[in-house]
């Protein structure tokens, strides 16, 4: 048992804060008032020049597809040496797709690695990992809760040699986003297979084919997470050959399950690093500001936030390493409760440090000029993004009663 | 004691309901739509045809300036006559101005009618009255916690006929809008007085004053709040005649204080109005989805919420209600414990509540579909409006111990 | 709607808080003296002499069965007139029996004033009136969850004129009291009805009937309660004449159903007298104790939970007062939700109240000295009492989904 | 980074919960058993026999000194290595005796150990260490908030050859077993010292020194903790040669805070196993138990705690871990906020989890029957001893501040 970063995992850690105070912070403005720019010229959806910029950067000082544990892709990191890296990158809600660590594409490039035929990879994983392209995951719709997989009404049927794909997606995140140039979409293909989980398969369905429509961008709190964003995507008696299934009929749940475990490591670190930087600003404002005779930072109520949002944040942090070791030594299917329980306890804890990081600003704290509502906006969205908290919760609680 | 609304407003609110229901429900998607639109055509900022004409119904309707207790002027209300009708009002984001209704005209009316010349109030609160302009109230500045009065930078100096007028504020709400045609500015007169709430007055600086720039609107979670909005104003040695001070040099706290209190019963009772209608959308939607073989209302977790989101509305209902007894009874001044106590109660009521409502909506709950994200923004901003919490439990705090 | 009491209750108040004053808060340590010196005498039960003492004087002070609505035997007032003076009674834990106001007698009493034979009313009503006995309530069991009344095991079983009784209880709270003469039980006479709620009956069991052993006394939190306690009870084919049956078989759970309302308000009033006490004990602690150059009062944390407190206990009142007034107006059947909806919130309150009074006064907080750990054990068991919170807050939100 | 025991911490845990489940669970009962038996014969305060037996098998099983690092007197171990042996003999609230593991002895072991001369250590720390006498630790005080040390009101002052110590202390934990032989007492050398750390000494005071006094047993909750309990001390005039002082003058404030730091260690992680175990009776009561049709495991809160549950009590394990490592590694000095944070972390987990399972039990919740009232007595009361949580939280919330 031992609770320090090994000294590979220090070297990267260096390596990558001083990338990020070098490149990322004195640009976080930069990026902000491309997008902004763009919205005002009328497309907040153009990619920014600022994150081409500091990809090819990145990619220089090999800092790439850091997620990826297969070594002759991606860095070869285990999940739990690649997760203090991701605590870094989520300081800043942009700088994960720098190092082409954003979702949805490292899922997608991990589905691709893992699932994928020889001639998938050539034609999406290669791009993707060269940051070429980006991708978009089709899984959560609007007219049912998608929590539940047995729920899903996307269906994928089989004519001749190819399959047709119908149904209405949304939350796609990045579907909006010029370079997407693929879908991965998730459908029943079996819908009365008597095992609920052998009823959904997983198919790729290239952006331009005919049928797909992006009906609109979904606002989160107000933003819309251009130039990225979430989409809601119509498809319409899209036709793809047979080829594009991914790892055959009815393996769906098994593909989704294989890809949620990193995704939700990746989110909940990058949770952290956001937390700590709230904190941080947190106990930056309470010191420069006075009120009553006194600085607020001398003020009991924020010393006292100030203590529970380290003691939240330090052990949220144990808790999400925990589960990476576990993934790396027992497999997602072993972390299962490991893996859930951090889906709960990261956004919750993020959304509550913010939230104290809120109040110490003042009005200042609602608006962007500190990026904190913006960060709460992203936190709380995770405490629905792949099924509620309380989903999660009732899973656990089941495994747990299971002991007994 | 009784907790019964009273026959009069009984026949008050039934008339208000059938209003809301006939003129308000129907065109939510109407006014949110016309703002997009006009935001599209590059201009948010334009007063909406929607609430114009739902102004003249309402007006005709004889349910007009209901906030206001004097009844030459208004509608000769109580606070505790009044308040049941805010709450109504709270259920949609955007009516209180249908009713002219909204802040910051209400308090500036106040302000007219109970502090202002004759000049004053035929020049400013005749077309308030008539909700032909609209005003704004300018108090909090950016680069102080403006929660302590004594920290206001803001200065207002004689010069001769003139006063002249200097600072920077920001969360002037409704700057931004074409029709506010006057500012209510709070600065310091005389920042040497001994007397620490003797330092500041009030003036009236008409909107087009040389000198006055909006520099920016200020957005809450992303949400920019056209056509209202939040300005940051710069006041650059403003000038106007020495008759615009109001009630006289040094009364500005007394007047903000004489102010403040019902502003904070009616932002509380349309929160509790809002709190209803979260409940209302969250008993709704988890009767309508199913998850895991049963609809969601049928899960316990939602069924406890339900139970708490009905406990936490009607407590502070009463605690809101109570205190609007109290102004009516015993004045602001002896009501000022009660004041405070709503003014933190039910803005963490609302949040709660809709947080709740949005956890049950699922990734709906954070877009724009439901309204629920926008209305815990509002609510969320409420935390902090006329200083953040903890500033008002510590003044609670201090006079509950002056009782021991 | 008004929020503050009658001139009545502003009357009977006075008279109650100077009976309070003058007798019972300078014999709080008299109380508890008494009792532990009955204990190391060998016989914890014994009942005080300092109650009986204060029953006499608070008889001739016509401060006597305030609780009983009905005016020919009790005080006559409603529960709306009742519930203020309650909360005074609560501010000590022990002296709601000086007023002969204590439960289960006075549930006891209301059930044999509205549901007793003339024959039942002389024999038990009458002494227990004029606190010459006292009396118990069996009906919840050990071996299952009895906020479930289908699952009550216990079984009233007709053998020609006498009905034959058996089962196991505990919380049997006062069985242990010597001056304990009467159980209403409840059991199952027709488990078999399809009607799950007409299944049970309630029957009356003297004391001395061959067959109930009180098998021993059940602690709260280390606490015997003494001399009141809670016993567990066994009831081993007890024989009672037919006559004893209470408005006949099948109506038990009518009868429980009526008992519950008034008694709910009491104890939710009692609570929130507890909470004022314990709120007032902060203030006074926290002024003073010094630690780190001033007085714990004048720490921010301090002053937030002080503040916190007042919200909360304020909000809680009127929520069982209003609840108080259905009862009153629209019957206990009507107000089945608002007598949930206090069940929940006011234990929850004062637990939290004064688990913060706890905490502000050290160490002390959690010994004897101060009552406040006493005071916790109480209110917490309330949660319980009654059927646990879950199970409320369960029909509330039942309730509250009907509405859609 | 690992979050694995290592192999030898894998192996002492085996043996530990072997003899615990040998030895110690089955014989819970026994163990109150015993004491009410001696209470009810008049002297609670007896040792058990079944805990003077079970010494002796733990002593012959070498599980015995596990605490102490010094590994010619005790185990060996590291606080990383210890802390989750003390996790295990957590889940019963008497064992750690039973391993001589027990405070307040543990600590005064240490002070021995590493103050002591060896005519103390002769006199004191040979015996101890040999379970054949117990010890008491003198420093909480009545009259004034002990957490900050420069309240304390005790003095020590020189006297010739002799120390006259004088002064009231509360809290003296095991004061009242007569196998407590010695106190270490606290108290101010030198009052008017500029260094409010260089004040006070600590002082060896036999039990049987003339002057010493126990007044009184202090209460937990109900709960007098027999025969180990809480008592108030006098010391009045206590003569004690001079070499009964702990490393010199003005040093006591040092021997405090080196005494401290393993010693919540060991409370923080007893703490852990007692939640798993109020989890695992929470999981086993709600399987059991049927209510409205269904088992309560099955409704939704059950489930929700339970998760939250293990949630919790996974992410407090790992702080206290973390903080073990910290002062094996760094020193006690240096985590000095980590060891606030387990300080203020696991007891309010610890309440947190205990009281959902008291809920989860039922009316036996807050009885003696499953120990859970027991239990979060224990909890409650540390979050008080060793300075209440807020002065805790103050402290870690300056060192955050620190760090911009």
């Amino acid at each position: 048992m031992d609770f320090q970063y090994s000294p590979k995992v220090q070297a990267l850690r260096a390596r990558l804060i001083a990338f990020m105070e070098e490149h990322v912070y004195p640009n976080e403005q930069v990026f902000f008032a491309e997008i902004e720019a763009n919205r005002k010229a009328g497309d907040a959806w153009i990619p920014t020049k600022i994150v081409e910029e500091l990809k090819a950067k990145a990619r220089a000082a090999d800092l790439w597809n850091l997620f990826l544990p297969e070594s002759e892709l991606g860095a070869g990191l285990t999940n739990l040496e690649y997760a203090p890296l991701c605590e870094i990158m989520g300081r800043s809600l942009w700088s994960a797709e720098v190092f082409n660590c954003s979702a949805p594409d490292t899922g997608n490039m991990e589905v691709f690695a893992r699932y994928g035929t020889p001639e998938h990879q050539e034609q999406w994983l290669k791009p993707l990992l060269n940051g070429e392209i980006r991708s978009c995951f089709a899984m959560t719709e609007p007219d049912v809760a998608s929590s539940d997989a047995t729920n899903i009404e996307a269906s994928i049927v089989r004519d001749g040699d190819e399959y047709v794909v119908n149904g209405r997606k949304w939350w796609s995140s990045g579907a909006n986003d010029p370079r997407c140039k693929v879908f991965i979409f998730m459908g029943k293909s079996d819908p009365d297979n008597v095992s609920r989980h052998h009823q959904q398969s997983m198919i790729i369905v290239p952006r331009d084919t005919k049928g797909v429509t992006i009906l609109r961008h979904l606002p989160v709190f107000g933003y819309d997470d251009a130039p990225h964003g979430h989409g809601e995507v119509l498809f319409d008696n899209v036709r793809v050959p047979v080829s594009n299934i991914l790892l055959g009929e009815g393996r769906g749940f098994e593909i989704a399950q294989g890809r949620l475990g990193p995704g939700r490591i990746h989110h909940c670190m990058r949770l952290i690093g956001l937390a700590e930087k709230a904190l941080e600003d947190m106990c930056k404002r309470s010191l420069s500001r006075v009120a009553f005779g006194k600085p607020v930072a001398e003020q009991g109520v924020t010393l006292e936030r100030i203590a529970n949002a380290r003691i939240l944040i330090d052990q949220t942090r144990f808790l999400v390493l925990n589960a990476a070791q576990m993934m790396d030594t027992v497999g997602n299917k072993a972390a299962a409760k490991e893996i859930a329980m951090i889906k709960v306890a990261a956004p919750t804890m993020a959304c509550t440090v913010i939230d104290w990081a809120i109040q110490a600003h003042g009005g200042a704290g609602v608006s962007n000029d500190f990026g904190l509502a913006y960060a709460y906006a992203q936190a709380r969205t995770l405490r629905l993004a792949d099924g509620p908290d309380e989903v999660h919760r009732n899973q656990i609680g089941k495994m747990e009663l299971k002991k007994i």
